[in-house]
Formats: structure tokens, C-alpha cells, sequence
């Protein structure tokens, strides 16, 4: 599995990672931004909530898309790997213009939809202009190296981060959520210490990383982005150490941004809110 | 109070923080480095218990110090401001070829022994070769920036760390102790945000930075050392948020050392251990 091809005739929707707990209501700038994207009141909205257990999470952001004046949104549920080969299912994931993941666990994610025809629906629409969000887990999963789980702690450890092949939507970024909130430099560090060719995104709780076609990132909400770039690594003793023993790194680079800040993947150029 | 001036006649003795928990056995490489530098067995060495509260603190440095063969050592007590000016106390700080201070408080060493005549003793005797480890709040209490007090957290707040004037070894770092332990990056990066000339040193348990007179560090102990150097920073929003709340950091260079690895405090360069 390659990341998610570009079409050349079509702009890129957006990848639109959340940190988790995000304010679930009418006024939220993240939510209102990923509905704006998407065509505003006449998006097509399709809420997938695999990562969660919970019978009621889908329906909570139905709720909340509802009540920001959305008029076509609906919950697809996919609980197991046949539900993704569902003709309904996918025809509803086809229509929409806006695709949101909920939280929950990731492996929920992976494990379902990974290889299956919705994931390469997914992979498509994107690729064609359709913005996908997810948050928490969802978050985790978009990339094509995802956090599957680890430990908390502030810094690198070999095995600390357990890595997974994710969505694929891009692989030029690896993503931690929750992240100040649970203390995940430390794994996002150990994810990015295996292969330092991705930047590392370590997002805050109700915050988002806006990653538009272009692949400028823009932060929006109420945490911050920790971005870590490991361009100028010059040592990594990954290779080296036993299992949970800290790991040597030479050369990190490291912006923390916070609402309105920007990140550029290409030229790898961080900037502040401007005004 | 500027740092301790550095004698031309003499190379200035190493600067030794250690991040709290090293092991105090016979064995332990931190202190028989310190101990050898000092040199071993005919080493003249002074405990300086006073950040702690306990009674036996400085005994049982006494005792490990002793086991590993040095023939003089004595526990000198600094309770209040005017044992430090004690003739005899100061004697035997004068006498010292290497001076320890114990972990507890560092606002217990700040209030008890700044601008004492032991303060100014411990900063000529440390220019003049007279080598100088303190752990955990003795390591806080080394230079001339010390981090009074804080919160934990991955990433920076405005306030998360209070800086207080320290014993004054060297400006060129700001030290933080138990750093992997108790998650302390956040309140590195928060004190270092304040004014980003220092370079910030998180030292996990266990592990020290011996700074040596040309300022090259080395790394010893079964930890790590997070070396954070903001040389290049373009940006940081401290003098623009409200106490508590995040803040925007761009152009953070970040090194987690391990065992053997050196940082070179005036080319600002660091290497892994060799070999």
C-alpha cells in the first residue's frame, strides 16, 4: 500500500487531523471550518464512528453538524469488514463531500476498514477533492504510518511507539494526538525515530491540523501543534538499544503552534499567526 | 550578581548536575567520576546536605563517599544564613577539591546560602579547579538561572516554570532534574521561552552532565540528557499570553544524549557516545 496517488485533474481534499475532545457544539471553529470546506450548508456529510464502541458517538455529531445548518448528513456504520462492501454504504461515502471519523480506538479502524473497499473509496475521494477529518483515533489513523498504541512520557524509548499501517493519505506526516494532555512527545519522538523521513504532528486536545492541498498546514483551536522535524537528524540509536531503553537523538527540530500558526510540508517552514 | 568569573590562572573545576535517584553505591559511575576528579582516594570532599530536610542525607553520602575510598570527607551544615558565614564551616569549604550538594529544596540552597560568604566562596573555589555536583535541587541551584518551581507537562505555558537567581557557576545553561521522570520538557522549554540565550539541560535520574572547563559536557549514567538549544529560534510568543496558556515556539533544536554522548556548549554541537 503506497499513500493515496494525487490526481492531477482534481486539488487534494483536505486531511484534517483533530486531537481528540473537541468542543462538540454549534460554535466550534474546527467543526464550522471542516463544514465550510466541504460546501457549507449544502455539504454532503458522512460520519463514520468505527473507532468507537459507543452505540451514540455517531449520532452526537450528527447532531452538532445539524444544528451548524448542514442538511445532508448521515451516520454509515461499519462494525465489521463486510459492512464495507456494502453498495449502500458505499454509494452513501461516494455522494459526500466531507468524511469524518470519530475517536475510539484505532486498531477498531485499521482492522475493519483497512484493505476493504471503503478504505479505497476513501483514499480516492480524497485524492479528488473530498476533506476527511477525523479526531482521536480517527486522527491516528489518516496517515500511512499510524500510532497503534504505546506509552506516555516525554522522551524516546525503543519500542515506546507501536507502529501500523494506517488509511494513507499521506505519508508525509506521522500523528499523535491527545498530545499535551497525555504527555506523548516521547512516542511521537520513538515513532519518528525508526525512520526520520516523516514530520511528526503532536496534537493538542480541540485542535485541528488543516492540511490543504497545497501541503500548507494551518492550526486551528483552542491547544496547540507540536511539529517535529527530523530533516537535520544526524544520529539515532534505534537500531542500538533494547526494548524501552531511551534512544540517542542528534538534530531534532521542534515548533510548537498554536491558532492560526502554519506549517509548510515542503520547504518544511513553520510560521506564527499572523497579526 | 553575574556568573562566577573565571580565573586565568586556572582551569575552572567541572560543573557537575545530576538529575536526583543516581545510585549511591560504591559502584556508581557518576560519583566515583566525581570522586576521581577530585582526586580519588587522596580527594578532600564537603557534603552540603542543606536542601534537604532530612537528618541523614548528607550521612549517607558520607558513607558511599567513603566506601569508594576517599580518606577525607565531611558533611558541612548550612541551616541558616549565618552558618555560612561560620569560620570553621568556611574552612573547610576553603580546604575542598570537591564539593556536593544533596537533593531536597533548591529554594532551601537559594535562600539559605545566596549572598553568603559560602556562596561567594563556592564560586572562586569553582573557578580556581575546585569541582562542584549537586543533585536533583542541587542541580537546580548551580547556575545563574535556576528553575525555582513549576508545573510538569510536554509543552511550554506561560508560567509553567519560575526562574529565581541561583548559585551563579554559569549562565550558559538552565538546568531541570528528574526530566524524563516527571515529564519536565514543557517547563524547560517555558523557562528557556522567557529569553532563549541559555542552553536548557533536562537530566533524567541517574545521570549527570559533567561540564568540564572548556565547556564540552559529557553524559554519564544510565539516563538521558535532553539538550534543548534555541540558537535558532524565530519566534516566541511568552511576552503575548496569559499566564498558563500555551505558547508558540518556532525554531526549537532539540538532542537527547545518552551515556558517553558530548555537547559542546560553545559550538553548540552534539555527538553520541563514540564506538
Amino acid at each position: 500500500m503506497c499513500p493515496a496517488k494525487v490526481n492531477d485533474r482534481y486539488d487534494r481534499g483536505f486531511i484534517i487531523p483533530i486531537g481528540g475532545g473537541e468542543k462538540k457544539v454549534k460554535t466550534s471553529s474546527i467543526l464550522n471550518r471542516f463544514i465550510e470546506l466541504s460546501g457549507g450548508r449544502d455539504a454532503r456529510i458522512v460520519i463514520i464512528p468505527t473507532a468507537s464502541r459507543l452505540e451514540d458517538t455517531g449520532d452526537r455529531y450528527l447532531e452538532v453538524f445539524t444544528e451548524i445548518g448542514v442538511k445532508s448528513v448521515s451516520v454509515v456504520s461499519l462494525d465489521q469488514r463486510e459492512d464495507c462492501e456494502d453498495m449502500i454504504k458505499l454509494a452513501k461515502l461516494e455522494d459526500a463531500t466531507g468524511i469524518f471519523m470519530t475517536g475510539g480506538d484505532q486498531l477498531r479502524l485499521s482492522t475493519i476498514i483497512g484493505g476493504t473497499s471503503v478504505s479505497k473509496l476513501m483514499r480516492k475521494a480524497n485524492s479528488e477533492g473530498v476533506h476527511i477529518a477525523g479526531t482521536s483515533a480517527g486522527a491516528a489513523f489518516i496517515p500511512e504510518h499510524m500510532i497503534a498504541f504505546g506509552r506516555g512520557g516525554a522522551t524516546p524509548k525503543s519500542g515506546l511507539a507501536t507502529l501500523a499501517p494506517g488509511l494513507g493519505l499521506t505519508n508525509k506526516v506521522i500523528i499523535d494526538q491527545h498530545f499535551r494532555e497525555r504527555g506523548r512527545l516521547g512516542r511521537l519522538l520513538s515513532a519518528l525515530a525508526y525512520n526520520p523521513f516523516a514530520i511528526g504532528l503532536g496534537v493538542d486536545e480541540d485542535t485541528a491540523a488543516f492540511i490543504g492541498p497545497d501541503d500548507v498546514i494551518e492550526v486551528i483551536g483552542s491547544g496547540g501543534i507540536t511539529v517535529i522535524d527530523p530533516t537535520d537528524l544526524q544520529h539515532s540509536s534505534m537500531a542500538d538499544v533494547g526494548r524501552l531503553k531511551p534512544v540517542c537523538l542528534i538534530g531534532i527540530r521542534l515548533h510548537i503552534l498554536l491558532d492560526g500558526g502554519r506549517y509548510d510540508l515542503s520547504t518544511r517552514e513553520a510560521s506564527p499567526a499572523s497579526g
